[in-house]
């Protein structure tokens, strides 16, 4: 089988810092995410000329940098080249089917997109796993060396990044029915400046505490225990600190478990927050949840959207 | 059904601090444990006549206090009359069946026995999950306050402490044919001195990379993904630590993982060092461990005994 010489990925959003699971679970989510058109140039280049060129970004509003070495879905396509030992050269189209900074994984779903297409330009000498590594480069360059949302990107549904030295990700199951709502209010926060916000340090009670309900989330992911997911996705250090940044956090959050949420937190460095519901119970608990949550954001001051999706959703595709 | 006036229990030792488990994860194992007979004695007492009378202790070489409550027996068996607002009189024999300081949890077991003794004198008003409490009371006068032993003690197999207050006990499924081979070692720590060694706080890094492990681990036990339970199993906060005070514990982990174990740690605050066996590739493998890790603790000067036990074993019972 001869590799395509263009091809077209869709990678998806996803939710990450899964309650107790910071820098460490994430999960694709339906809707949002980006397309890379990626092509192969024939013929050699001269020194001057860049192995992967950008040819342009569209759906961003103009916010992102242009040049392929500064955007994660240059970076990643150039570090699945250079594992590859391959010398192609690349052209990459960007089409942003998210927003920015909402804390839905934008910048690692370019990342898991870009990366996806040149590992087909290849002939797929790589798994999705193996590519995680190339993702977190681009990941790292923009907002801090992390796999938690370039992994679901990739890889689809629930995934725990175990180590990111080397990558070893595990895909954890999901309870049958198990639904995401994921509410993102119309305000913008910056990643850097909600990760400078956290501890340098924390006693070691806490982190007893703390991978306690990590095992146990991922335990009531197995089960199926929905009331246990609720307990465990209580998380202490980092959600309370970023809930200080995003008007009616709280608030949301208590609002999707009064409708009927399993339990509910901050996706990534917010402003989204997200909720599972049972979707067994019917369709109506999560469309109940999110009305909600997005009633809880407007009485803070916030207009706020939704997302409905299964937590079974596949990772970075053709299309 | 009348409860009955005297009754026999045994309560299995344990492994805890399971690799990346501290204070959460802990394990039944079979072989060692302590029996509690339990008697109830009719009609009322004098105000200064004790409610738990400990009539005696067997195997302990005389070295464990012989007052209820300075027991973790008579403590745990006061706790369960208490929860249950019952002014019943109650006499306890202790016969241990266990070492005291090998890190199976010596005290857990008699609090578990107890608790469950007294739980059934009093026509089992309580479930197993509910009586944790009354023994992570007793084990915290004696050993600090955590429930990786009493739990898996009295609810046997594996077992997540998600949280002690209240207690929130999670079983966790182990795979098929899992073995686990603990080696102690012929000399005693005291657990609050190997307790005293750790540090007080830990990088927030740290955190995430130790509940990511914890999470990986409880993944491999459901999952049955034993090479990831390996890679999972490998802790860096307390473990290290511990192991200096162990002569020859690195080397004993590392024969284990040699001579065909999935994963090895240290039990408790040591000095017995587990590993985990698939028992789906015959009887030998477990076997050959215990052979290896106790010739690797010769080797560092110590004489040195075995247990090989399922994964799977019950908790307190009547016996």
């Amino acid at each position: 089988m001869s590799a395509p010489v263009q091809v077209r990925v869709f990678a998806p959003g996803s939710i990450s810092n899964i309650g107790p699971g910071f820098d460490a679970l994430g999960m694709a989510v339906a809707g949002p995410g980006d397309t890379v058109v990626a092509r192969r140039i024939p013929g050699g280049r001269t020194e001057d000329q860049r192995q992967v060129r950008l040819l342009g970004i569209e759906g961003d509003g103009g916010k992102l940098p242009r040049v392929a070495e500064k955007n994660t879905a240059g970076i990643a396509a150039a570090a699945v080249l250079a594992m590859a030992g391959s010398d192609a050269t690349i052209e990459l189209e960007l089409y942003k089917g998210m927003a920015i900074g909402t804390g839905l994984g934008s910048s690692a779903a370019s990342a898991a997109a870009a990366a996806w297409a040149v590992n087909l330009l290849l002939g797929a000498p790589f798994t999705r796993e193996q590519l995680v590594g190339a993702a977190v480069q681009a990941e790292a360059a923009v907002s801090g060396r992390h796999g938690d949302n370039v992994s679901p990107s990739l890889l689809g549904g629930l995934v725990l990044v175990r180590s990111l030295d080397p990558p070893d990700i595990v895909r954890i199951p999901v309870p049958a029915g198990l639904m995401v709502v994921v509410v993102t209010p119309s305000f913008e926060l910056a990643t850097r400046a909600a990760r400078a916000a956290l501890p340098r340090d924390v006693p070691l009670r806490a982190l007893v505490r703390y991978s306690a309900n990590t095992a146990a989330l991922v335990a009531a992911f197995h089960s199926g225990d929905l009331a246990l997911l609720g307990r465990a996705l209580n998380e202490q250090i980092v959600v309370p600190i970023r809930a200080e940044l995003i008007p009616g956090a709280r608030q949301v959050m208590a609002a999707a478990v009064a409708a009927g949420a399993a339990g509910s937190s901050i996706s990534g460095a917010g402003p989204s927050i997200f909720a599972f519901c049972d979707g067994r119970r019917g369709p109506g608990v999560a469309s109940a949840v999110a009305l909600a949550m997005i009633g809880a954001f407007r009485a803070a001051g916030a207009a706020a959207t939704s997302i409905i999706s299964p937590a079974d959703v596949p990772g970075a595709r053709e299309v």
